[in-house]
């Protein structure tokens, strides 16, 4: 009876607060299974197979990229990272929704693979409040930050690609507003063709005693 | 800055609960407005024009459908009920969102002059279900009732025409569902053109200092 899982790709750029959105929508939606990517590059402390990453020597990698089996990937310096395919297929058949965080150009390249996932960009109330954000955090020196707010300038202008826009000037009501996507998305039409056959089943038979 | 308000358009059989969600939609979110509707039928003891209803004659009534002055009307017995499209248009130009609360013939009057507005259809989780909340209520005839329930089957084959299906089997999380639709619907895109552009007018001119 029931549908297939949705699949949900957020993005937005660095500093706009995805990250903790993920985790309060992970929280208050625990059916939300997280993608798991792939990469090449070598585990961290305390990383996991299988939780933080699959990790992949370069050689498999490269003939999985062969095989097109990945939603999206990228090659940052000399590391490869991708979302493999057939594991989100798998989830999504078993009716589990599936949340991708990734980049802007990840997402494009899933848009072009799988049109019905739902695409959502998360954005920072402006871009001084972005750069606040980003000298706060304290993780990046003056050159990377000011990269980062050049691409998130010439990213927004790619926006219209997404579904859906969720200003992040408030976390707890921008997490409230990617909960109202994921549920509302779940209502549509077309994501219920199954459950509206067997009720309208249930209906003709019930006409028919 | 503010982009059109949402018109929200909620169908369903009679006795799915359209009704309460309506009202449970209209108390957790005040700045909806509820659309007034146009009768020729004569007021009932504590009825008040523009608030239950315009009341108007059937020739004033007449004189505006010629002017194509209505989003859905229909003719039941001898009288007139309608949406004035003005007023509608008005209230969306404000920004404010406005819900219609109309059987699917008026639904499907509406999608015709607007296909921008968000159509919700609610059903019970089953005829039965329906039967019995019918029988309860205690306000239909028997015959009235089965009349009811057959035309919630035929009316059931018209869903695809919409836009989300809410199963009401419980009421408050069949409100939090619908919700959830205008909380996803105000995050479109589409909907959020000049929000996107005041962004990002603000995100080239920090850049720009």
């Amino acid at each position: 009876m029931s549908d297939r899982g949705l699949l949900i790709v957020i993005s937005g750029p660095s500093g706009a607060g995805k990250g903790t959105i993920c985790s309060n929508i992970r929280k208050e939606m625990p059916n939300l299974v997280y993608s798991v990517s792939m990469t090449t590059r070598k585990p961290r402390v305390g990383e996991e197979e299988g939780v933080n990453y699959f990790f992949r020597s370069k050689d498999e990698f490269e003939s999985l990229l062969a095989e097109d089996a990945f939603l999206e990937y990228a090659k940052v310096y000399d590391n490869y990272y991708g979302t493999p395919k057939q594991h989100v297929m798998d989830l999504l058949d078993e009716g589990k929704s599936v949340l991708l965080e990734i980049d802007i150009q990840g997402a494009m390249q899933v848009k072009e693979r799988f049109s019905d996932a739902v695409f959502i960009y998360i954005v920072p109330p402006s871009l001084t409040e972005l750069s606040e954000r980003l000298h706060n955090r304290g993780t990046d020196a003056k050159e990377v930050i000011d990269k980062r707010l050049s691409l998130a300038c010439s990213e927004l202008a790619l926006a219209h690609r997404y579904d859906y826009i969720v200003v992040n000037d408030d976390l707890a009501d921008a997490s409230e507003k990617v909960a109202s996507i994921l549920r509302a998305e779940s209502c549509k039409i077309s994501r219920n063709k199954e459950q509206i056959q067997f009720i309208y089943k249930q209906y003709q038979e019930s006409k028919e005693k």
